[in-house]
């Protein structure tokens, strides 16, 4: 009745395995072997077995399938938009319709707080929510388990039904990454939702499944990869933004334009400027039309292209990731010099510098690589940096190797928004890159 | 070219929306909708998108395949047993082959350092292993988040590759728990193994995902469901667990054999004294084959039906659960009498209580009901306890139904081996089980 396969050295050596479907028949599951047809509710699950010298090995092999949603809105903060109580919800209708009395728990940056803290009340209050709201400081150097279980102790004070109540999450990524871990451990999983402040939030933070906080001087030591329920992102939290925070974020925006997207590097490279300038707002007297579109397809594009390369590795298992570009050399610098550069800063030297290792390799001409460096000047990132020297370079990439599967794995643009990973840069291209992007870009040439 | 489906409420209420597959060519996904022939790598993962009045609505629907092995064996610490050093790869005779040096982090439960701890020295030293050895008192109060953190400063220290040193865990299930939560955030995924050496651990918390940390006077509220990289099961532990400990294994082997499996049952009706007595244990001079076989036997199948249940439902989605049998009153039970009974000794009571429910409602008859009652006495578990009033059970069953979706979803025995999920037990029905319960085997009955 059983299939046997070829299986692998899967647990004994060379043993034939046997394969088992499991079949779900009145309540309960039971394994059935070979392709017969079965009755009863399918598992996509499979056990399979082998006999060892010493007794039985199974292996067992379980999917389990992550969903979440992306919402763009505006007006969030409207108490007609039902989207913040019910966006993630598929029976959105049904659940508005219950009339029950909606909870809800909150975490809020201390800086989003008091720059919004009135109007989420005013939201909440017009709503009828029984809500708790937590206001946490939830900076880089917070970033801890500390954090973690400060929040976890409120949630379990407040209580909340673990699926049905879903944690909020309103502020930077910082913010977004810590709840999303706390979330991930409550009642060994409790549902969250992401609501992005930053311009880095909204395009990066919000899109993947990671989370995590700092632990040992190392960035995101510890976390996991549960998504949030949804993500919603609405853009007029842009407006309160610094402005070097916008270019942070638009050097997220950058990497997926030179990996994948031409068109988002010419909105960027014609119309990055007044976005930041802008920080994306469109609304009032110095809107145009113009700007609109290319605040909402900028922010569009960079989101499917990211959504793109993160869905189908969500857990990252795959090591070959486009979405590494910029983020080989820069978590050294990043903590080399902390905190001197943002991230996107850092990652934005990390670019710059493989835009001219493309050069030389002859994957982009020198027009195309003035223009990248160009339009990253026009969104006012570094694009060179002292602290960024050979020998630091040559160290990232051996840490690279040792942590990525021997292979250095470089994402390099082959084009302007079109990328290949290579694991075949010799250390002579890249000290001539090096030398090349000194001479180009080194301290004498950038205004200070 | 996109395929339009009719895909619910999903973001906006009521809009169409198109599906998107994600094709992967030259290290670049891309989505591509329709059902048109693919060229590339085809992702498992999906996203729907959707347009609302105000921007965009992506969901992403992405499986992630979570593969574990669990291997019986003799001889663990036989050195010339490879299992402990490479038993969870796939590639097992490749890495032993590759000669280079082993290096593994130990989480040892304290008891079991001081039994086996010497043991393990040896076949770590034999085996030429750079390792750290860290035995911890892994007890129930000390089941915490701090126990957690320590391990990962430990871990830290140490120093680990992410991808192929595995942490090791030997103990029982408080030392699995914590250690499985301490890997499954170290490095957002860190794989680990797990070492049974208690029978509990052995038959129950070995086999599934979860893992766990007591938070706020709750049991496990924080954890996840990263399954370990593999488990390796070796009987010859069992020798010195306490007796009491032996019975409260064979609990949670019972609930299985009452929910799934006659054969078990009989075993554990005939030969659990001898199970009990002997520990498991086969190998010198009191051996018998017919014990050999009882052990292996028994051992196999809890197992492999709880692997059954387990499996389809790694991550507890369905929260209609036959292995929750015995598990709807008890922790009300255990946490009043804290710690006056062991987890499997409260599931009993709370199982045998079910029984009686189930003879009420005519599902088992008092020849059945007796039968099941008698093996749980040789056994050597408690059937009745004075806290376990109709009151605390009322109120267990209501906590039940807030948590598990307005239904009590109730498992009970339909016959010696078999069960169904119920929902419709009266109070009254209740109240008379209850009763019967009490005369049968209440205080006055037992011996003390
Ligand atoms: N999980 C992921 O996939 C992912 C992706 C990228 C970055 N991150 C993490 O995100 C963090 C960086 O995110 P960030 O740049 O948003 O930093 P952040 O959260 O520290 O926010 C930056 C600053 O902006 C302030 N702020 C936030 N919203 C504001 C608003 N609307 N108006 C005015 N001020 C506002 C904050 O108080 C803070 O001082 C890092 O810790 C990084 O590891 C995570
Ligand atoms: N993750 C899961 O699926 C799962 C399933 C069931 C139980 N659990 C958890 O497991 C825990 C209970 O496990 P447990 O019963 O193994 O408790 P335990 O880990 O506390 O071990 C019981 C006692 O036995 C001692 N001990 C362990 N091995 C021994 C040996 N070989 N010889 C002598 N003494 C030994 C320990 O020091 C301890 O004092 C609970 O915290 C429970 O939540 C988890």
């Amino acid at each position: 009745m059983s299939h046997v396969t070829d299986c692998n050295d899967d647990c004994d050596h060379s043993v034939k395995s046997k394969e088992f479907k499991l079949v779900q028949i009145n309540g309960t599951w039971t394994r059935q072997g070979g392709d017969c047809g079965h009755s009863g509710r399918l598992s996509s699950a499979t056990i399979f077995e082998s006999s060892t010298a010493n007794g039985l090995c199974w292996t067992v092999v379980s999917p389990i399938v992550f969903t979440y949603k992306i919402v763009q809105c505006e007006n969030l903060l409207d108490p007609a938009n039902d989207t913040l109580l019910f966006g993630h919800a598929d029976n959105w209708k049904e659940l508005k319709s219950h009339g029950k009395t909606i909870k809800r728990f909150i975490v809020i940056d201390e800086t989003v707080h008091e720059l919004y803290g009135d109007r989420i009340t005013a939201y909440l209050k017009a709503r009828n929510v029984t809500y708790k709201m937590l206001p946490l400081p939830t900076t880089e150097e917070n970033k801890s388990m500390q954090l973690v279980m400060k929040i976890l102790e409120e949630v379990h004070k407040f209580g909340i039904d673990r699926r049905s109540e879903p944690i909020l999450a309103i502020g930077g990524g910082v913010c977004l990454d810590i709840v999303g871990l706390a979330a991930s451990l409550y009642r060994r999983r409790t549902p969250y939702i992401r609501v992005p402040t930053t311009l880095l939030a909204y395009v990066d933070a919000s899109v993947g499944a990671k989370n995590g906080v700092n632990f040992a001087n190392c960035k995101n030591k510890l976390g996991g990869y549960i998504p949030p329920a949804a993500a919603f992102l609405d853009r007029s939290f842009l407006a309160t933004v610094p402005r070097r925070h916008i270019s942070n974020g638009l050097a997220e925006m950058l990497k997926m334009a030179l990996m994948k997207h031409r068109g988002l590097f010419e909105i960027l490279e014609t119309k990055g400027t007044d976005l930041l300038e802008s920080k994306f707002q469109t609304q009032g007297e110095t809107e145009t039309a113009n700007r609109a579109q290319a605040a909402s397809e900028s922010t569009r594009i960079a989101i499917e292209t990211m959504l793109e390369e993160l869905a189908p590795n969500l857990w990252e298992d795959d090591l070959d990731r486009l979405v590494d570009f910029g983020h080989l050399i820069s978590p050294e610098l990043e903590m080399k010099v902390l905190p001197a550069l943002l991230h996107g800063e850092a990652v934005n030297i990390d670019m710059s510098l493989m835009v001219y290792v493309a050069r030389e390799r002859g994957l982009l001409s020198p027009a195309e690589t003035s223009r990248v460096i160009r339009c990253m000047q026009g969104l006012e990132l570094p694009v060179w940096h002292g602290d960024c020297s050979l020998q630091l370079v040559r160290k990232a990439l051996g840490e690279r190797l040792r942590h990525s599967g021997g292979l250095v794995r470089m994402p390099l643009p082959t084009a302007l928004g079109q990328a290949e990973i290579f694991n075949d840069t010799s250390d002579d291209t890249l000290c001539l890159a090096f030398q090349k992007w000194c001479e180009d870009l080194g301290a004498e040439h950038l205004p200070e």
